[in-house]
């Protein structure tokens, strides 16, 4: 593999990173804690989080100071306030997220706005343990801004811990950390060393992801694909996101699509959208996912591992689409081809039906 | 190429980076100052420096308070003491650094006892500016430390201003560069990620450094090799230095060896030595160099450049090469090849004399 990228001009841009990846090492969990300075953790996870990560957190003693088990799908406003509430109400003096990307944003909001530290331990490939961006729903909309208080200060990867992670959020977080490293390759600037990483991300998740799905309890699958998602999430901090994942937000948030659905739904529409304005991209999509096709690749891996391909399968109301396009193409700041509302509308149809690029 | 790394377990651990890379992007160094709220900058650089960078440094106008040119390889304490005196006495708010690892070593000293920022732009291709590494001289000891304190704030990576660099430093600073992707390749712990920007190094280096010797004008030649150089530093920074590094330090302190050169003679040596050790990360070499024996492949890529290949053409006592290994070896924290002074010795004399691997 060459550096196809034209150096004449690039920037490289990295926030501090701290994370360690291994079967078993969220027993670390307490030593990570202890070396941030932290004495009173509040542990935020999903309402079947106590019992599901019961041995972990009674594994760290009086270093967990309480639990809020209240994380939901999109971070709703009420929920981030109701977790920075009970932060406070327990005196803790940082949190540890345990579980998907809502339960690290839920870590993410009370590090920004108590500026204590938090550390991820996330069990999906959601990657949004690795990102400085905070989400929130207000309402029927998805808003999303970067913050560096927003980052974990460690994240611990256990692959041990994604054994138990369904095969239907397998598949679904895991066309999410895809989506991060294909848009990666076509960042609003160009970033060789970003390229390098998403290739790498590429290839382990189109190992791991389909194996973990076939295998749910084979180790080595599950801790490619969880290093697909720390490479997606780190290029999301790298790089930032495109037009797909403005679309999944815009959907999300309209319709409530979950994330990891709507991404496993549009990546493939969205490669095969802007495929004939970047034959560099899809020359390295070609090497990465072994398919003639990069489009029709990533279509039928999601399909094979039994993830949703259509909107209609969402549920989605065709009729709103006009209007997320106008939206999409609003949030987008930089795509390879240019857009135009009734271009992403086309592509949003597709997306609907569900049909196989070719 | 895989991901060849058994992903059991693996630390990535990152300090924040702010790059900006392309010929003629010196031209920003104002308006990255003015970015980080620098009003009264300090300029190191050496004493040909002045003139040399004449037209970068007047182009700040009053953002320059003072020039500090008396930077001198290995940074004596004497001049990092007299730098900082003079950062004081200017009453500067930021230095800038113009110059190869001596010069970016001032710049580091100055931000990390004064807890003001520095910007670097390099001018050779130590990678030391992408680096936290702190190092002077005290008396005939070379001392290093690791400090974030002593992180650039912004790198400004200028392909043009390497087109004036003269084939020795060219050559000599590239294979330290060079050597900071090679060993990257078998750190204390594993890194995935630090193996794909080192492989990507070593390619980038192999091409552009000859590249660069022979038509010293070619600025896509010299974007190649500098890239390479911003990649071999960023990896020092990810997964630090070995055994390579630490016998180059040593030589330098003892005999006051160029670390360029004792680089340009050291790296065959050292891969040699660890090759029966490392099958891996020798198949990985022989893929990026694209030589069968690639301990002689960077034995030849010095030897064609014209950069010294034995110890004894840069004048060291064989006498004291036994003291070297030595000491080396107490300050090697891991190598692939079990460690002794005997070995070390063996290696250091193979060296003197400059014999190509086999």
């Amino acid at each position: 593999m060459s550096s196809a990228i034209d150096l004449g001009k690039f920037s490289y841009v990295a926030l501090p990173v701290r994370a360690i990846f291994g079967a078993g090492r969220a027993a670390e969990l307490g030593a990570e804690l202890e070396r941030l300075g932290v004495r009173r953790a509040m542990l935020c996870t999903t309402p079947r989080g106590p019992e599901r990560y019961r041995a972990l957190i009674s594994g760290l003693g009086p270093l967990a100071a309480g639990v809020f088990a209240g994380a939901e799908p999109h971070c709703p406003e009420p929920v981030v306030k109701a977790a920075i509430e009970r932060f406070r109400a327990l005196d803790a003096d940082g949190a540890v997220a345990i579980g998907g990307g809502s339960t690290v944003g839920l870590g993410k909001w009370i590090s920004a706005e108590t500026g204590k530290p938090f550390v991820a331990v996330p069990t999906t490939l959601s990657g949004s343990e690795m990102t400085p961006i905070l989400g929130v729903k207000v309402g029927a909309e998805k808003r999303t801004r970067r913050d560096p208080k927003a980052l974990a200060r460690t994240v611990i990867y256990d692959p041990a811990l994604t054994l138990a992670l369904p095969a239907h959020e397998t598949a679904t977080t895991g066309m999410n950390s895809l989506a991060h490293c294909v848009e990666a390759l076509y960042p609003a600037e160009p970033n060789p060393v970003a390229r390098l990483i998403a290739l790498d991300g590429i290839r382990a998740l189109f190992e791991g992801l389909p194996a973990s799905v076939a295998r749910p309890g084979d180790l080595a699958a599950r801790s490619r694909a969880l290093y697909g998602g720390f490479l997606g999430g780190l290029l999301v901090q790298l790089v930032g996101i495109g037009l797909h994942h403005k679309i999944c937000h815009v959907l999300g948030g309209k319709f409530g699509a979950p994330h990891g659905e709507t991404n496993s739904v549009m990546l493939a529409q969205v490669v095969a959208f802007n495929a004939p304005y970047m034959p560099e991209v899809m020359s390295d999509l070609r090497a990465a996912t072994g398919g003639a096709d990069p489009a029709a690749a990533i279509f039928d891996l999601a399909k094979r591992m039994g993830a949703p391909v259509s909107l209609e399968a969402l549920g989605i109301d065709p009729e709103g689409l006009e209007a997320a396009a106008r939206d999409a193409v609003a949030q987008t700041v930089s795509n390879p081809r240019p857009l135009d509302a009734a271009g992403v509308h086309a592509l949003l149809r597709e997306a609907w039906h569900g049909r196989r690029p070719s």
